[in-house]
């Protein structure tokens, strides 16, 4: 039965690939518009190639590194010969998620812009199947190599389950390290451009977004490709192959003491439910169209209308799944699931509330600008700090639920294979999801592109308009981003103290409060979300200086750039980008792989636990917080800008932009970049695990 | 023995009593100046006590509704009779430590102002002379109250021992309360004013800080007061008993299986160490003078100087303490206190190294300011966030040395009790070290006077020159009260976990952090103080938003007030910030003593404690990173008005007032607010333990 079930996910992942592969060559049928936008385009275009492959050569270097040395383990025998193989090809799939999705969209932007010409629901077609291709791909390619991996070592190497699972924890550990370094190195990229364009091009020359006067306005697109489009894509791979793999490894676990079910078979089911996912996504998929004259409001409503549908899908075919595979006794399973999947749906809620300008608390952080930029920035963090109750309730709610309906009275692995699976619920969309959240940066990129070409107005419009429902679709998105993420950790930290029993059955864990190890632990994890945003964000401000000064540099020494008579030197601004942000991705990333290994050897494993438990609190809180404030300034200046409290260019504006720019790296580096973060450490923890029970010292 | 000690700390009590009120005598022998100086330090007083009053009238009916409900429960008998009254003599002491402070402070503001007129060395010794006063009565009232509670339940009433410590925490309960209500509502009155005054004031009239023409000048003189004076004082009150009461809790049980050491004894311990420090902190303090014309640096080798004897006086005496009250087997408690002792100091050394602008990171983030607020906005952010890496690994390592040295791995309750020592041990030199922290406030006044009673410039030039001095002693003084906080607080978790074992020894905890409770908890309790934080920070926005519009309002209706010919309505602002502060403060309150209740009715004792972790580390970390990026941006805009980046009146400026502005609820309302809270969260949670052992769902 578990053969077919993964033969089953196996399929979902062909159909996805497929899907995403056809819905691409319909993207690259549309027109790319006039010589001057396919101009600008492919300068976009090789801005973010450039990147990319400087990028990964450079990753590539911590890939080996990290291969020789989980290598140096297998030889001690402190791990699986399939281990260091396994830790790469999650980093390489992670990387190719990010490529592809980067590449339909450097192909997209401008078709968008050139559909924008026609109407609002020929752009938000082409952008919404550019979203969709790096949607599907994310699931696709995460799904194959899952069950590819489970099928080779079931098979070919018939190697026992547990150590299945362990080489498959490490094949997401190389996607996580894969993925953090996309997404810090992308989003410091993408916002020191941003930040850098801004201050000097907005806040001192007044010209406006865009504007091809401007030396980084190329890099400020090619920023939103390498960061929200690479990056975010190698971290929804990481989040959902994470995701799934500890629910497999629990439920490898979960059953021992179940005569009536076949542990394979608890081990099949979240594959099984994230191919259901992938083909209820399809479906919805082909719900998300509208009028030609439509609204933005119809707009919303018809991407609503996809993922609602596939969710209510997933919800009745998850039933008879657990009903046949687990049995009617374990039907409990089935609520955690479905727990998952409406937490995913509140979280996404409460964070629209918090950040869009259509409710109250982002009007309310507006009027903060009256009293000027210091009122702006005491209202916001108030509000993103404030907004870190409701996520922490749902969540809180999901867990209970999903344990004790599991089973988790009974057996307390259970209860925890129910959390996994809540989080796999979760995520079960992301097709779709992730689909409504892409196509938000092609459509940003699709009006850079209209603003240089000089195309009319109108267009501008239209693009504008899909850009700021992809504001919308982006703080849903962030919602199970990070609500998965705090799920998935605490299956994680569950499954490292699982491997620890693996290892050795005689260890007993003291992983009490009261034991000062693991409250050290606790802090020091506490700490670390904390480390790790004030590195980024620093990374940012340094990066965003050198634009500055560059960008003054060209604006004072090329003469007639600001007449629009000579043109800027873009490819200065992108090199300067590329460097910055690469130099700056390596401090962080490092900090999440080595603090657990010396924590570990230091404090022992009860240690590692209690760092786990605080890193996954705070990094929940500090991501919340951090996305939501950096959401609420960013609409609260659109709000502004859309005529309230004076206006473009009133004094309030100028709050709302200082405002904007703060929340920046908030909500596009640091704050996705902790997602990432909390999951990493459980895997390194859970890899490292057998060299910490040889060596500690408390 | 033991009641020997007790007398011996009811003698040192009696002895700091007695020198703050023959400092106080001596502040009162100064002159206080001209008229109008007079005059102006009258309007202040009138100000601040006006304040108190209504801040104590709605305070109490808070404590009468407290009281009968702890006698209800007492009726029930899940409480001892003892704790309703307990509870109230804690916030009344706890009230009275505030006002004597704000009442030498506000006499000793013209004091200082007309010293200066003399030279910065007579100006500082009458600021230091009124900071000592604040800083005895504090210890002086606190020994006071729990060794007579003690003598009183022990001899008089003749209880056993476990229920005089639960009497004596309850106290300690009541000054927390009465703590939190005065921080956050002098907080909030402070910065509503500052803020208020500074917008209006600073950025839009232009007019300079403390100018006699700006509407809200006495009330951000009066805010100082309320604030800085009165509410630290009963903030500190607050954290002294705090330490001292669970120290001795923890030291009943801590010896039950030895039989050498009369447990007793280890409940005097923590007495006689705050004993000892009194009198090491008196004759300290009179190591703190220096020559007429000192320069500023020679007056902080003063201060240090000071401090620094009665710690290494501390550090001496307390041997002996420990060697001949428990025996030499019991050699590294003594160890525990020193590290402690050293740990405070460390953390004060780290957070000056952050937050002055000697050192390389407050320069830095100076610069910052050349590309505007939004810029210094990431820095001074990132900078706090960094800041909290050094405090967490001298805590981690003050928790682990104190622990295991005290035993803790053969008697879990004595390395607790260790590490509460630790607390006491950092503690120990409050008398000194509040003098030291006090003076700021009353210089800060000093230099408010100076200005509206147009005294000549060099006067202002002293008075910057202590309150400069000021902010760096105070950045030392927040280390301690942030440091002890952390270890008291996991003292009091650990007080919890006995107090559940006394009420029923059957019940069994399961701490593990695998338990979905601990879990749950944990993520609800790492949530309350960015919950708290927002709260407090946008009431600060809210009520600093009423001033303005106030401020304008003055200035655009009463003619002449601009040419300094009409004179502005004082009593409107103060008034405005009294009746906005005191209901602002109520709700951020009341949650850090509903909530405790809540978690343990829905989650039970071990979510409680899991609350209890959670808090403990979001709120250590918190309470630092708000506490130095404030500090930071608030010193590099003294910095860039140094004379640096442009100086005063440019661009770097602005931005630098804008980071100030920022950081102020951050650093004075919110930051140290929540040292406040963690403690009550454990507090509360251990007075209403019996209710929810009763009742509690999961």
């Amino acid at each position: 039965m578990d053969t077919y079930l993964v033969l089953f996910s196996l399929l979902g992942a062909i159909i996805a690939l497929l899907f995403a592969a056809l819905t691409g060559r319909k993207v690259l049928r549309f027109s790319e518009g006039t010589d001057q936008m396919k101009k600008i385009a492919a300068s976009i275009r090789t801005g973010a190639k450039a990147y990319l492959k400087r990028q990964y050569s450079i990753v590539s270097v911590f890939f080996i590194g990290m291969f020789i040395l989980l290598g140096i383990l297998a030889m001690l025998d402190l791990l699986s010969w399939f281990v260091p193989f396994a830790f790469i090809s999650g980093g390489f799939f992670s990387a190719l998620s990010g490529y592809v999705g980067m590449n339909i969209a450097t192909r997209a932007n401008s078709r968008t812009a050139n559909a924008c010409r026609g109407s609002l629901n020929q752009g938000l077609r082409v952008a919404f199947s550019a979203g969709s291709v790096m949607g599907f791909t994310v699931v696709g390619l995460g799904l194959l190599d899952i069950s590819l991996w489970y099928l080779l070592l079931k098979y070919a190497f018939q190697l026992p389950v547990e150590e299945i699972t362990a080489t498959m924890i490490t094949f997401s550990l190389g996607a996580s390290s894969m993925a953090l370094f996309a997404r810090v190195g992308g989003g410091i990229f993408t916002k020191a451009a941003d930040v850098g364009a801004d201050l000097v091009g907005k806040v001192e020359a007044g010209i406006p977004e865009d504007d091809p006067r401007n030396p980084a306005v190329i890099a400020d697109n090619v920023g939103v490709n390498v960061g929200d489009v690479a990056g975010m894509g190698a971290d929804l791979y990481e989040s959902y192959v994470g995701s799934v793999i500890s629910a497999c490894a629990l439920g490898v676990v979960a059953f021992n003491k179940v005569p009536t079910v076949d542990r394979i078979s608890a081990l099949a089911i979240p594959l099984a439910l994230a191919a259901i996912g992938v083909i209820a996504s399809i479906i919805g998929s082909y719900l998300v169209r509208t009028k030609e004259d439509a609204s933005q409001s119809s707009l919303l409503k018809a991407l609503r209308k996809g993922t609602n549908f596939s969710a209510l899908l997933i919800a009745i075919c998850a039933l008879p799944l657990v009903w046949f595979i687990l049995g009617p006794d374990f039907i409990g399973i089935y609520f955690a699931i479905l727990s998952g999947l409406l937490a995913g749906v509140f979280i996404g809620m409460s964070t629209e509330y918090c950040t869009s300008d259509t409710y109250k608390p982002t009007q309310k952080l507006a009027k903060t600008s009256e009293t000027g930029s210091a009122t702006i920035i005491i209202g916001g963090i108030g509000l993103g700090m404030l907004s870190t109750a409701l996520p922490i309730i749902i969540v809180s709610l999901c867990i209970l639920l999903s344990y004790f309906l599991s089973g988790g009275a009974e057996d307390t692995t259970r209860g925890l294979y129910g959390i996994a699976l809540a989080a796999v619920g979760m995520l079960s969309t992301l097709g779709i999801t992730l689909a409504t959240d892409a196509y938000g940066p092609v459509a940003d990129n699709a009006g850079g592109i209209a603003e240089m070409a000089g195309l009319p107005p109108e267009v501008r419009k239209r693009t504008d308009a899909l850009d700021s429902l992809g504001n919308t679709t982006a703080a849903t998105g962030k919602g199970f981003a990070i609500g998965s993420a705090a799920l998935t950790a605490l299956a994680l930290i569950a499954n490292y103290v699982e491997k620890l029993q693996q290892i050795d059955p005689e260890i007993v864990l003291d992983l009490s409060l009261m034991n000062p190890t693991v409250l050290v632990g606790l802090l020091i994890g506490a700490c670390l979300p904390f480390i790790f945003a004030a590195l980024t964000m620093n990374s940012v401000g340094r990066a965003a200086q050198s634009v500055v000064v560059e960008v003054r540099r060209q604006f004072r020494e090329i003469s007639g750039l600001m007449e629009g008579k000579a043109e800027a030197d873009y490819a200065s601004c992108v090199d300067l980008c590329v460097k910055a942000s690469l130099k700056e991705m390596i401090l962080p990333t490092l900090i999440g792989i080595v603090v657990p290994v010396v924590v570990g050897l230091v404090l022992g494993y009860n240690g590692v636990v209690g760092m786990l438990g605080g890193s996954l609190a705070t990094g929940f809180l500090l991501a919340i917080f951090m996305a939501n404030s950096g959401g609420a300034w960013d609409n609260a200046k659109k709000y502004i800008e859309s005529g309230h409290f004076g206006g473009k260019g009133s004094d309030c504006h100028k709050a709302g932009v200082v405002g904007d720019t703060v929340g920046d790296p908030f909500k596009d580096t640091s704050g996705p970049s902790i997602n990432i973060l909390i999951k990493l450490l459980s895997m390194v923890s859970i890899v490292f695990a057998s060299l910490v029970v040889k060596f500690h010292i408390f």
